[in-house]
């Protein structure tokens, strides 16, 4: 059951909070409010005490300085197709509200068409006072958002590795580690021809797993052959096909793809190709929703606890719109996790 | 590639949008403040030029009485964690954000816990002026939010049965009819004991789910088992367990689900159980996201375009921001999509 039945129960007041969690009716306010002046622990037992009791503070009351603080900006550049057929927004969606509902803040969430038209809607957010801070996704190299926020002191996160986010306040995840650490595990399997099932080019994370890709196959002397896509089962299944249509001496044995709903994909493709995996062809996935879960075999991945990153996003974004804020905050690298798609090639002298 | 990059081309301005729509500067500025007065093939011209053209207005200048126009709210009573497993959602907020982006507008975003506080949020929402409207779903029998939102008089969209959303302008899909065609379509092929995996029950369209499987079911004589989930991949996987468990003469042949996901999760469970789809059992999923498309074998499915649902559904709010709006609007049934996971049962004197 996912809801509970409307018939409400005795009201429960801020007082009831304040007891429960062993603090005053100020503190409760200070914590909802986003003030400063309370440890983060003193935070946290409030937030789960109203939590558990089922409070939520009036909404019209809540600002600082004239400005709202229970809305939180995320504006994303991607076709609105696409954003409903990749696991991971929706993951790191997820994980953001896990955040902001147990503080009764909303998210603004915006598609936008380019960076210049999100640069542009940062400023007017900010300066109609819509949203108390704003969450920054999809790095480009050079990226604009830098230097505009840098001017207008909007508090943001960037989620993008820090060599892209300048002076921002960032949380990022060690992808150039995690895939030197899968080409390293296909290589110790015995494969020597590896491809890599990439995302869109233009962004920051793509080229930095392309680079570790390209470098970590020419350190271990492989063939390493990259294609990039949008994302999307079809771009998936597409580069699959066409990765496995090639002839014997050129065919990968094994895939490494940059998200799950590619892998599946990728699995669906060598059956209709007729090729057994893992024993023809080894596939590893990337961030590990369920659905790696739900294929047969059950698909192996480089996890990534998605929803655990977009929680850890909104926390750090509410440390800087209270003035804690500041640096790099990496987050636990993928970690490969075997399952049933993975295994040593045929011939390679293993079973 | 998913974006263009940072460079700005030569400006676009309101000009330019209106020449190729070929209108004046003041129809495109009453098209994205969603003022009346334009025909919808207008406003239809407007907004393609726009984004043909890549031209957005200014976010600053837009409100309707001192309210804005630039934002719809969205509250979601279900737990973050599921959320982000279920591809119904995602699909639904994108296919609302392809209007929205097309209009310049957000989507407030926000998770509540239950129908009361949904309910101060909504009042809240509207008394701040903080949206121009509000998308409501999941609806219960006898909701508290349709005589909250009859008294503020707040310009909302009820994504319900007209039996559910009392006096409020409603999309909907018609469950009833598309169930019975599904329990009908396995009957013709042979299925004798057909059991469906559900949502949550207390949700309204559960509950007109379930009543139609029964009574489809008694008007063909078939035993129709039931089972309620919370819509989530585990779930599926558990409630497939379950039915494929029991000895022979009681085993479901054919399983229907209310989501997707639970019927790749059964695929699942069949393959783990040494039972073959479609020849020991069929399965047959419902909204059918492209995960159907990936699973070996594909899954058959009542197709029910989301995307195409969540724009119907923003369409129709600016319809009634704009005062244009009322009356309840079907959108297509289900339909019926046969692929390879549904076949007449062994020895039903069918191949």
């Amino acid at each position: 059951m996912t809801t509970t039945p409307p018939s409400p129960a005795p009201r429960v007041t801020i007082k009831d909070v304040a007891a429960r969690a062993g603090v005053s009716k100020g503190a409760v306010s200070l914590a909802f409010n986003h003030r400063p002046g309370l440890s983060e622990a003193t935070r946290d037992r409030i937030f789960a005490a109203a939590r558990e009791l089922g409070w939520a503070p009036n909404p019209t009351a809540r600002s600082l300085a004239g400005r709202r603080v229970d809305v939180v900006g995320l504006a994303i550049c991607r076709p609105a197709r696409l954003l409903g057929l990749e696991p991971f927004y929706m993951e790191f969606v997820s994980g953001v509200e896990s955040v902001l509902t147990e503080r009764s803040c909303s998210l603004l969430l915006r598609l936008v068409r380019d960076l210049d038209e999100e640069v542009a809607l940062l400023d007017a957010w900010w300066k109609a006072k819509q949203v108390g801070g704003s969450i920054l996704v999809d790095f480009h190299a050079g990226d604009p958002r830098v230097p505009a926020v840098e001017r207008s002191g909007m508090p943001v996160v960037a989620v993008g590795h820090p060599s892209l986010t300048g002076s921002l306040t960032s949380v990022w995840t060690d992808d150039a580690t995690a895939v030197t650490e899968a080409v390293r595990y296909l290589a110790a399997l015995g494969h020597r021809r590896i491809a890599r099932v990439g995302g869109a080019a233009a962004f920051g994370h793509t080229s930095i797993r392309t680079a570790a890709f390209d470098e970590a196959a020419r350190a271990l002397g492989l063939a390493g052959a990259q294609m990039a896509t949008d994302f999307s089962g079809g771009a998936g299944a597409r580069a699959t096909r066409s990765l496995l249509s090639a002839s014997g001496e050129d065919r990968p044995t094994a895939i490494v793809y940059d998200n799950d709903i590619m892998a599946v994909a990728g699995l669906s493709v060598a059956a209709e190709m007729g090729l057994r995996v893992p024993a023809d062809v080894s596939l590893l996935a990337w961030d590990d929703s369920q659905l790696c879960r739900l294929t047969h075999p059950r698909l192996s991945a480089m996890s990534h606890d998605v929803h655990g990153f977009g929680a850890e996003v909104a926390r750090t974004l509410f440390e800087v719109i209270t003035g804690r804020g500041g640096g790099s905050h990496p987050v636990p690298t993928p970690v490969l996790t075997p399952r049933g798609s993975t295994a040593p090639p045929r011939g390679a002298g293993h079973v």
